[in-house]
């Protein structure tokens, strides 16, 4: 039988529930215990998965030798402080989307993984829906060709952030998905974006963000925070088939349409002269199972941790997305002035990767 | 009983046939011919109305003193010399969107129209569809509340034009909507439009266009000719209710979801604050007539003529909308860089102003 | 250069424009005429196509030799004395659905066109659509399996009519699909309807038809006038797929789904002791062609007349949908008690069989 | 400080837990333990919950006198001894629907009930959601005006039972929520039924079930296990307007229709001559609370303890939903014959009525 991990999680607000019940129903996992400041919160997490220890303080917690793991669902900002005391005291780490306020965290955060060889797991979880993992799949088998576009729409009523934009709150997950399932992961070139804020809340309540593709191609994410209506769908075009995932739709969720521009039988001269003519073909619907991704998150954190490899949306993936949101910002306030992402700072060689 | 007006129709194309359906059918014309260069084109639409005069010649139809009107549907780059002509003849001139392939010739035709008292107006068709008319009304009586935002998507697998861009080619739609529905008419102020051509095909094939819109909101259009699926779809956010106009949905084409931020029982503070509450009301979908909005086209062309007055959409709107695009085009050359909307040429005082 | 047949189309009322536009176009056929009682009716039609005769007495339409052929669309009460002038002239004739307002008539219809030798054919049109000719392929390829049920639904708000019961307006649209698609045409064996009259209308507005199909499955048909919701949808439920059909979905009409119980690894015990296991599989939606189900209806008249053979909705079809629904208004009238369909009259051997 | 009652949950399977669960966090109760013949799963469901005691010995409960109430979640078979004994040890019940196996079974529980004085309710779950409670409301408002028809399909691929066809696992939701709703509750008067059992598993897996309604009018329920497609929609249309409940439509669950046949304005001479106009208004759909339907069980159950009187999903009208299901199977077996349901046996006058 399997060694089972010892993991904490900390931070008993809004996700920690889950994952201290998905920590506890999974075979890879022991469920150590709860960590939060707010004792009785910690407590209601840990009674309504059948009761587990609780902690108030952190150090007791990375301080037991007995805890392999931490889980950790706190806010943006107390990331970086969190994810490197953890770090240091060789913990390995599973961290709540986005990876940090700043790109400069993420980078501290991903290096000192890296030095000290431990797992850094970004907890992208829509990664781990079989939907997305369908989509991925079938790009990798070149189904859709290349691609042309993206055009991702995610947009409900939703609250007002008080410490985030609408990009910052939506788009990682956008951009997360995007990172998981195009051949060459997030792009890193540049990215314009574009919001409001017609209630005068301080920050934007509606944005755009759009970013080049390899070969010509765009990526568009729009978001939302004031629609009545909810829609969740992410069109990706490809030069053989056209994709799309309606999340909304459990009957259907993903689609692919055999349709488009017929470029094998015309050519490019063709297509510069404009007789480009359409072929409407079959749609079709891969049946998906019914999982919870956050079953397999967990899963695939134990198998990082075992296999000693960086995990499928490891720190790095973490602070890609990070890279092209801070970008996104400086695009916002220059009015959509298209805005390089910043490179990531270079590794010394010597340092073994982990993180892939 | 009221006079009958004469009208030509200048082009036997795509959409000829359908202004000759309509002109026959209206009670306030008489269909005084067909005009094509080629004249078995003119005569296949002729007999599709069971019969009318053809000419090949404009100057026959121009010269002709019982002619009171034409209506033109040509392509773009031919409006400009054919409805100085005809506006120079004396005639009343309706043309279809977008009225020109350039601003400059826009205000030329606008301020000639202007000058000789005659009606010039832009076959915006959409505006005379009973949804956007409610749309309008809806606005107009404030049930609305202030606009916030505007997303307006139009996508679907379009033929990739051999001589516009996917935003000159399906934009106009959304932009001669706005001016109609929106308090006051299409900003003018600046636009950023970002595209892409991943089939290398010359033109954007995928395009997008935001606007800033009074009080701090925006407005934003997505054009696209390479989806497999078909979208038309508007969403107008106010601070009293959202309205959804779907166009594609013959049973329910236009919802006023009353639901958005709570702002009445909270204040500025609370919104700067975040604490802000949201509102789930109910949803009310308006009952439309079935009714052809050229119908409509042809009977608001008549009025203006009759009441001398500028047609709802005029060649003034048609400009805004040219305006508007022209800016698109410069913003798209310079990636995303917010552009001025040039401000219109300013008209001597002494001519009289039919125009609106 | 094939020769053209000529035809006239008898009634100038609802359906007789589509008919008479439909031959007009059609390389097969000549549009001869239009032959209605009231003059002026016929003109209009005749406009509407382009110019063609009138008539106003049908002796004259039947006595010209050079007519090969008659459309009837008039109502169903007067279906048989036309249809058998127009035989007995030795015409060919294609008739409005249903055949005849009984099913005496319709037999004696049929059996005179198969004594002359003449081509009977019923204008089912929505057979003729691509959607239901991929059904019918489907199900012959037995891309379905056995047929274990179909479920129609056919409602909306439509006009109370004043000679016929909904069973009578609505069904034979989808009895004569049935009639079309499955393996043994539609069974001739037992009829249940139920229906109500709230409205107090003199005939039920709101009706249900149920066959048992061979094998123990049944068939289900739905009709309603007072719904305020169109509703256009047959599922066909088979052992190895289940296809649904929605007509007023235009991007995705025909759907199969790859679902249900999974026999062959159970086999039939299993089932008895209802350990029955469900298999979710892929749905597959085929593209359609956009095509006018009249053009192919009018051709396949043509060429059924030119092969001497029956047309694919022959006048047998048309009976056999009659039988049911004289069946279905016994059963009403018996408040649901099953009623045997009447078995067809015997045809003497020595006449020549055109109609199948 | 209002007093909790003590209730304990009988049965640990499907919906042993949910009652738990609910139990547990009302205020109203408490939850006084589970009670299984299986204690390893009782012991499950009490841990879900965050432990309480577990009994495998039903007598031990039942001569607990501090337990109150019991709320009985077993197979349909073994309420009626259940029920008795609980009523028998004075204990009020809730019981799982259907409310008995037969009729005989729950004319004897409803009848103990009343002897007793206990309260005895039915777990019509539906009939507490936030739309079924909204569609009562509307209808006793006036709002749809006299009912004329309902139709409700209930179709999705469903486990075969080992016990019950089609018609007793699905119809009895549809049951339970007309008698809810419909002014004077679910017809008593006949009520036929078709089924068909295609896969030869000895049970219908396809049903309908017809009841005539007071006026003329008609309810039609179609239920099937062998459905590809989801589809849990009930349209119940009134002579004012027609109301469509789409259960898996959260965005717009239910929606009002202003459209019919414009009586008023006719009167029924019109009617009877079918020149009857249609009125087009408009949609609307309430706003309906996020609520767990289950929440209001538990509170009603206690609200009906508390004031000594009938719940609103008492016993007698869990044996209207049982007297229509037993005629339905005799029609069913009569291939849709309509069936009476038989009435109630009548009650000796002097017992008090504590059941409405």
């Amino acid at each position: 039988m399997t060694e089972r991990y010892n993991a904490a999680v900390i931070g008993a607000g809004y996700w920690g529930p889950n994952l201290a019940r998905n920590l506890r129903a999974a075979d890879d996992w022991n469920l150590a215990g709860i960590c939060d400041l707010d004792r009785a919160r910690a407590a209601r997490v840990a009674e309504s998965v059948g009761g587990a220890p609780v902690w108030t303080d952190i150090d007791e917690v990375l301080g037991d030798p007995l805890i392999d793991a931490v889980a950790i669902a706190t806010p943006a900002r107390t990331h970086r402080a969190l994810v490197c005391r953890a770090l240091e005291a060789g913990k390995h780490v599973m961290v709540e989307k986005p990876l940090a306020d700043g790109r400069e965290a993420g980078e501290t955060m991903v290096a000192l993984a890296r030095e000290r060889g431990l797992v850094l797991m970004t907890d992208h979880t829509y990664c781990y829906t079989p939907a997305v993992m369908k989509i991925r799949e079938l790009i990798a088998q070149g189904r859709l060709g290349d691609i042309l576009y993206v055009d991702s729409t995610r947009i409900n009523l939703g609250l007002v952030q008080s410490d985030v934009d609408v990009l910052w709150d939506l788009a990682p997950h956008d951009l997360a998905i995007l990172d998981f399932v195009l051949p060459g992961g997030l792009p890193q070139t540049t990215v314009s974006a574009l919001g409001a804020d017609p209630l005068g809340t301080g920050r934007a309540c509606v944005g755009f963000l759009a970013m080049p593709l390899p070969g010509g191609g765009i990526a568009h994410i729009q978001v939302n925070w004031l629609s009545p209506t909810k829609i969740r769908r992410m069109v990706i075009g490809g030069t053989r088939s056209t994709l799309v995932w309606d999340d909304l739709n459990p009957q259907q969720r993903v689609s692919v349409f055999d349709r488009g521009v017929d470029l094998a039988s015309h050519g490019v001269e063709a297509v510069r002269s404009a007789q480009v003519s359409y072929r409407i073909g079959d749609t079709w619907s891969p049946a998906l199972p019914e999982r919870e991704a956050l079953a397999g998150v967990v899963a695939e954190f134990a198998a990082a941790i075992r296999g000693r490899r960086a995990p499928r949306t490891d720190g790095a993936s973490g602070l890609r997305v990070l890279s092209v949101l801070a970008a996104a910002t400086q695009s916002l306030e220059r009015h959509g002035e298209p805005v390089a992402v910043a490179a990531p700072t270079p590794v010394p060689a010597a340092v073994p990767a982990l993180e892939g």
